[in-house]
């Protein structure tokens, strides 16, 4: 763990969201999610009690904040910090390419 | 701070190398690093006390590490973790574009 290129091994044709641990430290976890056009179900929100920053590298998609009117479209660059328990769900992915995804779990084990 | 966009903002005529932090709580610290050319002094060695976990988005480089005989070199999606204290250098970056390193620093602060 720890070296590796974060576009390998992406299978356009996958029918699930690919999530994988790419380091995994006291407070810090960095994961790699590959999206082929999921979304998160209609009412679901995720809400979780520690700090996340999300980076699109390619395809697109948006998030919902329950608390914004306005999606937050993301396209390869795009970063988006979520804070803890700002509930939030994924409402597209990219449905024509993969859209890979660089996630930084921060304070998620309570010590 | 928090949300943005990692190529926005890139002077590729830029005679120094950017360093912007993104994110910075308690332990972790997200960086920007936009290199022009630059590379550490020929004798330099960076020897921090904290891990790092570095992935070059754009352009490309080479680290070496002091403990090894191969340069790694990195292009876009390649990712590389820095283990505290492990000497390392930069070798080169891209003398015909950008290189946009994204870095995430743990446990950085000491308590």
């Amino acid at each position: 763990m720890g070296d590796g290129n974060l576009l390998a091994g992406i299978d356009p044709s996958a029918s699930a969201e690919l999530f994988e641990d790419l380091l995994r430290l006291p407070g810090v976890r960095i994961e790699r999610i590959v999206s082929t056009g999921q979304a998160s179900p209609p009412d679901f929100w995720y809400d979780q009690g520690w700090a996340e920053w999300v980076l699109v590298i390619a395809g697109s998609a948006a998030v919902q904040f329950e608390d914004e009117a306005e999606l937050r479209a993301l396209g390869p660059g795009d970063y988006l910090f979520i804070a803890p328990n700002r509930r939030h769900r994924v409402a597209w992915t990219d449905m024509g390419q993969p859209t890979v995804w660089l996630a930084v779990h921060i304070g998620e084990e309570k010590p």
